[in-house]
Order: C-alpha cells, then sequence, then structure tokens
C-alpha cells in the first residue's frame, strides 16, 4: 500500500462489471490478433485524452464526438490495430462510425449499448482506408468476458514485444475498488508518431468533470512523460471508464477524502503502463530514467526531462555506455527551460560529473559501468528551485532504425 | 550568373587580401589536423550569428563579447576542433581568451591583429577543459597564406567525411568581389548538439549593420534549414570578414543596387555549406530535400519544411525507399505551424500520393522507386497561401547509431 493505493496484478477486466476480448479479423498480414473490445456492463462515465497533433485519426475525431455529445458516459471501447484510419478522409471518418455501430449491433447488444457509448481506436499504418468487411465480422465475432482482459490487450500490439496492464486497487465506504488499463505503444524516438493507445477501467462512481480532470493529471505525469511521446501521433489516446460497480457512496467529484487514493491508483496504472511502453522501446537494450530537480516550475522540470530522455546523441551514447554528460547539458541547454549553466548538476547512476557546470574529477570508467545495466538513470539538478519531474526513454539502437526503415512495403 | 551574380569554385581565401591555414597541436587522438585560422590583411568588419543554445560555448561568449565590444570590426578567426571547450566553466573562458590572445601574439602580429579583433571557434567533445600547451603552441606555429583555404577547412572537420567549401563572385564598380567560405557540421538527426561552424569571407566593403541583418537572413534560409540545426548546439557559430580589398565605392549598406548580389552571393555560399553538411550527415546514404508550398507564411514554411526533415520516422523511411506518407503528413501536423489536414498534397520524387489529405491511386512500387536514387525530394503542399520553404536532411541509418554510440570513451 503506497500513498492510500495497492499495486496489483491485473487488467481493464480486473475492475467488477467490465468484460473484454479479442480476436483475429485480418488486418495484419502477420494473422496476428488485431481487433477487441471492452464494454462495461453497466452505464457509466468517462474520460479522454487525445492527440494534440492537427493530423487527428477518424477514430479520435468520432471518440471526441461521442465523448462531447454526451458529456462522458462512454461505457464501451472498441479498437484495432493493424491500421490507423488515420489521412483517410470522409470514408474514414464513415468507417470509426461504423466499428461502433457494428459493436452495438454485435456484442454491444447484450449490454443495450448504443452508439453514442462507443469510444473507438485505430493503431497500425497511416493513409490506408479500413477494410470493413473484415473488421465489421471481427466485432461481430467478439466475445466478451470478465477474464478477456489478456485477449483485449493481445489484439491492440503493433511492434510491442509484451503486452501491458497494470492494475491497483484502494478500500472505499468498506470495499475495494480497483483501477485497471491495459496499453499499447513501443515506437519511441524523440518524436512522434508511433501510436499509443491505453484504456483504463474503474469500478469506482466518478464524475464525469473530476474523471476528466484527474485523467489530465495522470497523463501529464506518466504518458506524457514517455518519449513515445504522447501529445504528437495522429492516433494517441487515453480512455477511462468508470462503472460504480464497486462504489457505495456518492460519485467521486474530488472533494471527498477517497478522491486523493482514486487518483493514486489512477496515477499508477497510466505511470506504469508509460514504463512499460518506455521499457519495450522499439530496438532498445535498456530503460532510461531522468529525474530532473531544482527547477523553478513542474513545466521546466518536465521540459528538461523530455528533451533529455528525447535526445538522440543522448539515447545514443547511453546505448554505448558512454558518459557523454555534455550532451545531456546540452539538451538541457535547449529544452526551453530557463536553465543556468553555471548552476547545473549531472549524476549517471548516482555518481556526479558534474557541478556548478563543471566537470568533477570522476572515473570515466566507473561512470561507464553505471550504463551498463538494463536500467540507467540520468540526475540532473538545476538549483533553481524546488520543482521535480521524472521522465522515461530508452537507448538508441540500430535494431530501431531497421525497425522503422521498413514498415509499409 | 544567377540573380546577379556567378558560383564559382573556391573558399575562404578566395576573396583577395585572406590568409588561412591549419596545423596539427595534438588535440585529437587520430592525429589529424585540429587548429586553424584566417586572417584579413587589412582591416574589416565583421558580423556573427551564434547558438541559441543556453549553454553556450566559452568561445561563443568570448567572440560575442569580441563583436560587441568593437562593433563588429574582427579580422581574424582562430578555431580548434576536438574539444568545444563548452561546460568548461572559467577555465575555459580563459582559455577561449587565451586562444585569441596567443593568435596576435604569434601568426596575427605581422598583419597588427588586436585581440578584440579576433573571433574564436571550437569544435569537439563538451566537457574536458582544452590542453592550452598543446593548442597554444599550434596555434604559434600556423602558417598562413593566401591559398591556406583547403588547410584551414582540413583543420576544423571533425566526423565530417569531405571537405565543405563554397564561393561566388558578383561584379561592382568594374571588380569582380568574392564571397567564399568553409564549414564543418555532419551530425544531423533531429536538432541537437553535433556543432556546425561556418566561416565566410568576402572582399566587399560592408557597414557592419547590414553585413549582420545579410547575414542573418542568409542563415536562416541556410544552415537553419539544414536538420543539423544550426540553433542548437552550446558551439554553432557563424561569422562572416568582409575587408573591402576589391572594393570601390562606398561600403554596402543595404541601399545600393550592389546589396541584392552581394546577398545572393552570401545566401549561395551559406547555402552550399549547409547542403553540404546535410550530404554529409553522419552515417547517412540519402540526401533529402523538402519543399514546402502553400503556407500562410515562411514561418509556417520553414516549420513544416523543419519537422518533416527532421523526422526520425520520415529519414528511416528514406532509408528504406519506404513510401510512407503518413509519416511526412504526421509530421506536418505536429510542426507547430497551423496547416488544414483535408487540404494536404504530398509528392515523393514528382509522384503525387495525397491530394486533399487523402492517398490517390498510385503505384507503390513507382513511389518506392522515387527513393533509391541518392536524393529524394518531398513535396509538401498546405494549400493556403502563398509562402514556400525548403530544408535539407539525410536518412537515418544504423551506422548513425554507430557513431554517435561511441564518441568520447
Amino acid at each position: 500500500m503506497a500513498d492510500g493505493f495497492t499495486p496489483i496484478a491485473g487488467d481493464c477486466t480486473t475492475p467488477v462489471g467490465f468484460l473484454a476480448g479479442g480476436g483475429t479479423c485480418g488486418l495484419k498480414a502477420s494473422g496476428r490478433p488485431d481487433v477487441g473490445a471492452i464494454v462495461s456492463t453497466r452505464p457509466a462515465t468517462s474520460a479522454a485524452t487525445f492527440t494534440s497533433n492537427l493530423v487527428k485519426a477518424a477514430p479520435v475525431l468520432v471518440s471526441r464526438e461521442h465523448l462531447q455529445v454526451t458529456g462522458g458516459r462512454q461505457r464501451a471501447i472498441v479498437f484495432n490495430s493493424g491500421n490507423a484510419n488515420a489521412a483517410t478522409g470522409t470514408q474514414g471518418l464513415a468507417d470509426a462510425r461504423q466499428m461502433a455501430f457494428r459493436f452495438c449491433d454485435g456484442p454491444g447488444s447484450a449490454h443495450g449499448v448504443i452508439v453514442d457509448e462507443v469510444f473507438v481506436a485505430s493503431t497500425g499504418v497511416i493513409g490506408v482506408t479500413l477494410d470493413m468487411d473484415r473488421l465489421g465480422a471481427g466485432i461481430a465475432a467478439l466475445s466478451l468476458t470478465s477474464d478477456g482482459g489478456p485477449r483485449a490487450v493481445a489484439a491492440m500490439m503493433t511492434t510491442d514485444t509484451v503486452p501491458k496492464a497494470s492494475a491497483a486497487s484502494f478500500e472505499a465506504h468498506g470495499r475495494t475498488v480497483t483501477v485497471g488499463g491495459i496499453a499499447k505503444g513501443a515506437a519511441m524516438i524523440a518524436p512522434h508518431m508511433a501510436t499509443m493507445l491505453a484504456f483504463v477501467t474503474t469500478d469506482a462512481a466518478v464524475e464525469p468533470t473530476f474523471l476528466q480532470a484527474a485523467l489530465s493529471r495522470a497523463v501529464d505525469s506518466s504518458f506524457n512523460m514517455v518519449i513515445v511521446d504522447g501529445d504528437m501521433s495522429t492516433n494517441d489516446t487515453c480512455f477511462v471508464i468508470a462503472n460504480g460497480a464497486s462504489w457505495d457512496g456518492a460519485p467521486l467529484d474530488g472533494s471527498q477524502e477517497e478522491s486523493a487514493a482514486f487518483e493514486g491508483a489512477l496515477g499508477h496504472v497510466c505511470g506504469e503502463l508509460a514504463r512499460a511502453m518506455a521499457r519495450d522501446g522499439e530496438g532498445s537494450t535498456k530503460f532510461i530514467i531522468v529525474d530532473v530537480t531544482g527547477a523553478a516550475t513542474v513545466a521546466d522540470a518536465r521540459r528538461v526531462a523530455r528533451a533529455i530522455a528525447g535526445s538522440n546523441l543522448t539515447k545514443a551514447a547511453v546505448l554505448g555506455a558512454d558518459p557523454n554528460w555534455g550532451r545531456i547539458a546540452c539538451a538541457a541547454g535547449y529544452s526551453g527551460a530557463p536553465i543556468d549553466p553555471n548552476r547545473l548538476e549531472v549524476a549517471i547512476g548516482g555518481l556526479t560529473l558534474v557541478r556548478d557546470g563543471v566537470a568533477i574529477a570522476y572515473d570515466a570508467e566507473a561512470a561507464s559501468n553505471r550504463m551498463r545495466g538494463a536500467e540507467v538513470q540520468i540526475a540532473v539538478g538545476l538549483h533553481l528551485g524546488d520543482a521535480t519531474a521524472t521522465a522515461w526513454g530508452c537507448d538508441l539502437t540500430p535494431e530501431y532504425v531497421h525497425l522503422n526503415s521498413d514498415y509499409t512495403t
């Protein structure tokens, strides 16, 4: 138990009253699972965060519209992998709407789900129209069960090498309340385009306004701090659905004391999913943790942490266990945050290399040794204030380039 | 002859009244040339652009100070490669000043150069104090000649595989006037840290204020449009020195009709040097030209062009001759410039793939074939206005990662 909640093993069907499943409909040449859904068996509230890219995929536009129309009443998510349904024009919008319709007409009908209560999501290649014959049949054939989380997560994977799931619970009103989630996302070099999708469920009852605020805060310190850049792909999306199945009290609106435990559990689930993405960075061999302290503001700390975790040169140096702290200082310098080069402190794996902006006498071999494990920690002190932030990333490897040099053809 | 000037073969000693040279003083483990200088044999005016990184190397701080103190009267450049003299604190500042002093005390003394008339520049590893015993001796031993440009450019190379030089001439007042330049810079993935240095000379006479304005314009459309990102490393610098040795008239202040020819020649030299950097991108196999048209403003066009040329995923797709235009559209979408996804047009090598934001029927094999040469042209139409911009870059390769994963150790 930490901060009022307890990390547990689980996924999107660990909270009570959620069913999920996945299947294969032939969108992927590999023949791997490519269609799935999650549904709450009872009415629910919802919230979402979407990509800030001006080129938004059709499912993003349709999900945002459903969210706005209902004021946060989504209770189902239907999704596919293998095709992002992005840059597909009016046909793409029609296809995204049809995904919701086919779900309501099929597996959703047993639960009385209507089209506006459905979120849709897609991930995969951009600019190719969905094969709705296959996808529609795949959605209709989905079997959703209370232990279907693993099948759902398998169906959302693209270049992910491991499924990503997390859960946490807390006590409220004498009951155990759970938050669970699944995610996909693995390409991560500095920019931008590899989609991250995260679907979070909870059996808490939560007012939509507070749910949106809590989700935005959780995303800011989790997905937005991984160098998958959450806010950059055409399809990036995080959904949360709260169905109240384990709740005995007024829906959370932020004023109750249980709010902190709920936000803690939500933040934990998002954080674990985000870190799992960084650990699974395409072609990566090492996980990078960048801790920034002493910033004037949290926004500054985040900027510096993200710039360092996103620097190709820093990432390449981590691959080579090269304690090239100059690249770290340089990334801090171009991050956009105000820094004082003469106060900069840099440590790698707990070994301080730089103080007051200048290298101190350190053992280069010892510094390199701190970069040889599967996790490399970079700590940067700005000495300008009290704000902190952490970003996560991975090393840059030749394998990443191979993976991304022949994707569509 | 184009726009009033003529591209010619040449370098920083092609303009009359400039001497240059290079040597080896032992800063590089490889034993390659690592120290050099350029001097005007007569008084001159000068201008400079420097990195916008908050972490500025000592030579940047010292050169900027000399520029400010004199109001643009520099007539010499002394430089080293193998050590960037960045993040070196007060010792670094003293060393940069000493570089200028040793030059004036040595090869500069024959021309009466004083310390404030010297620009200094360094490139190489960050955070290591200069070995001033070696560098001071190297500066003192420099032999500067009127055909020394090639020796100077050799001494500024780091990971560059080819020397970079360019020149152009124009006629004014019955004389042939020349602009020449040399540069180094080769690491280029998205922004960041690889230093670019460019040293430009001219035997035109130019007022310092106009020289600065002309240089800033030239840099904006050349070095700042290459994905070396000129404005990001701790050491990025472009110097220009104008000595008037071939000028018979009032110094150019922007009002004379010769101003256009001068700006054309200066822009040509900077552009050629910038494109040479992109062609020599670390580990790269292909040169990428990104032409953006139809933007509302030039700033928007530049943002979109730079985002595309800087996208790791686009660069990796170019390596693989993969016409993955979705990555191009996505980069346009996160560039920060306002775009309308439904008006977007994308062509590769002259073959249109996307119109009104949607893929048109095209032959994927033919599109891939347009990406198999040494040059790949990407054209993006925004259909929002009349502004245009061009950015240059290179593909992302496994070799880039190898080169950058073991640099200091």
